[in-house]
């Protein structure tokens, strides 16, 4: 059967359904309802901040054959918020309903190992890498990739889990012990001078649109702020963006997407390597909701709905800061400064490395240094 | 019994109740969410586009105090989007929780009598008016006030609705008739050069924000555009702002309102009459969506809900525009303009008259003739 796919702009009214009640299902219901269009949330049961403001909610597993069915019959196009979908999941649905990004992006991105061999195999620069199925697979990839390497867990890693550095003279058992044993991936560690990414959306047709690169700070495996303008040159930006586009053409991807890299300087050239992909919108890209006419959550949404591409201009600098645990205690004291917008996520409870909002300050164009 | 007020910012998770179900409820519930705030619509059965977006929602009708007094055990504050709610309603509400205007803002404002009288008295200029409580006063009033003149329902209009203009020979028993021979209210035409309107916040502190004053241009009764920067100069913005905060002080106005203005020019000098005091977010208002950090509907939310005011600046020039009855039919057209945001209510039906939604389109400052 051929893939089912959004041939016309789907009209307000119609159901853009949501696998997955995050932060990020969230403020895609938002972005929907700004467009007159309906979300519909299907998330397993926990806490979902998405549900208070999508037109319907369905809390199943997502195995759950008979809840996936009704969810398919009432909606007119699927995506996710959540990369760890299961591909089954993904598949089951398309069989009723268009689904953006497709199964097939899932299955790329879910692994560690096929999403490096694949941007790879496509010339896109990626940091070196060895499948870690066993112990035993360890000393050989140490010894052709060197160290510190950084030891993920093939799947459903996020945030900095299922992760651990082996430094030099570390014990690299007792690290892969500490990712849970299981099949892992070896990747060369990229001593970076600073990491980037690309928000870019494809839709249905082919259409390209990428927004400013951010720069991403990140600790403990976790992004605490995004600046537009990133500090390097156009030609480094362009590189990025094409990046994304080549990627994205290649995998026939519809929605938004987020391509993190690291740029490297390398004998005085600045380089690109793609650390990953997220095949959703982005936390670095949460900028976009203020200082963009389109944020990337209405920008995501048209994509798959088969809108017209919004334009990913800026009207101003900006940095976006993550309120990651109590961090967001201080909500009373950002809702008072000047020149912040603040977000905050609606979730039932605060804890350490959750992220429960984020503010994003606004600075006139070229009040930050550029680099 | 003191009125209820709320003496410290409600913390995220809070609900904030609001009266009426269109899409100005929706926007509130909108911007609720933003700041991780619930919302709790409560609305006479109909269709209620704001549901579809709130956390929680209540059809019942407005003297079912039985759902009143679910609705107040349920929510932190209660505000309106709709200016027609029974004072009664209010007043019931107010026993168990904050109210925000306060009841005695709708008494003032429901009544186009009351409510030029309020404004007269301190000290702000109105058109002429008479109360014309039966036919037989429209002569006396006519005779005062001369043609053309503008009949008014006294209660409950909106939109142009409940109102007849008597030109010279014109039968105003006839207009009396057109609008129901309800007690009604005439006022003098006022030959103005152009409607201007003034969007401010009042909190419970009674710190006060203003955004700019928007240029606005009606059609058979209804907003169709809005414009900022005005045409006006810096004193006559000034004077505009003023009026609104002596109003807002004297009734100890808590939320946004809308002031809709004349502004005439007489003998060289430009002259601002109140036309209107809308006890909630205002049409005209619809562009700080797009064009400041804070919109109309957060600073609303803000205010009622006890928060730090935000900053009222723009960072554009913009323009709003209604899309009224089948305008919204251009919807994909419009989605394709770069630009212009575009925002749609999710109504049911499409109705002549009936506001679709609403497109703003930005342009850099200066880029509009504001002399």
């Amino acid at each position: 059967m051929a893939d089912r796919t959004v041939d016309a702009p789907l009209p307000p009214g119609s159901v853009v359904g949501v696998l997955g009640g995050g932060q990020l299902g969230r403020m895609l219901a938002l972005a929907a309802a700004r467009l007159g269009l309906k979300s519909h949330i299907y998330a397993p049961a926990g806490d979902n901040p998405a549900f208070a403001v999508a037109h319907a909610a369905t809390e199943a597993a997502y195995d759950d054959r008979a809840a996936l069915d009704r969810f398919a019959a009432a909606v007119d196009v699927v995506t996710y918020e959540f990369e760890n979908v299961p591909v089954e999941t993904a598949l089951h649905l398309r069989r009723a309903v268009p689904v953006a990004p497709s199964p097939q992006v899932l299955a790329v991105t879910q692994d560690r190992i096929h999403e490096k061999s694949y941007v790879a195999g496509l010339g896109v620069p990626v940091p070196g890498f060895a499948a870690i199925d066993t112990a035993a697979d360890l000393a050989p990839a140490l010894e052709r990739l060197g160290r510190p390497a950084i030891l993920k867990t093939r799947r459903f890693g996020y945030d900095g889990k299922g992760q651990a550095r082996i430094d030099p003279h570390a014990d690299s058992h007792a690290a892969f012990r500490a990712i849970g044993g299981k099949p892992a991936i070896l990747e060369a560690f990229v001593p970076f001078e600073r990491e980037l990414s690309v928000i870019a959306a494809r839709d249905w047709r082919g259409r390209f649109a990428a927004y400013d690169v951010p720069e991403n700070e990140h600790a403990g495996g976790i992004l605490r702020r995004s600046t537009v303008p990133a500090r390097i040159d156009g030609a480094t930006a362009d590189a990025a963006r094409a990046m994304a586009q080549r990627i994205m053409e290649a995998l026939g991807y519809v929605g938004v997407m987020g391509l993190e890299l690291f740029a490297v300087r390398e004998g005085g050239e600045v380089r690109l390597y793609v650390n990953e992909i997220a095949p959703r919108v982005h936390n670095s890209g949460h900028w976009t909701m203020d200082a963009c006419l389109v944020s990337q959550f209405e920008q995501h949404i048209r994509a798959v709905a088969g809108w017209p591409l919004g334009s990913p201009a800026r009207h101003a600098d900006a940095t976006m800061e993550n309120l990651i645990g109590h961090d967001a205690d201080r909500w009373r004291e950002i809702a008072a400064e000047p020149g912040a917008a603040l977000h905050l996520y609606g979730k039932r409870e605060t804890r350490d490395g959750r992220k429960m909002g984020h503010v994003n300050r606004l600075a006139p164009f070229g009040s930050r240094d550029s680099g």
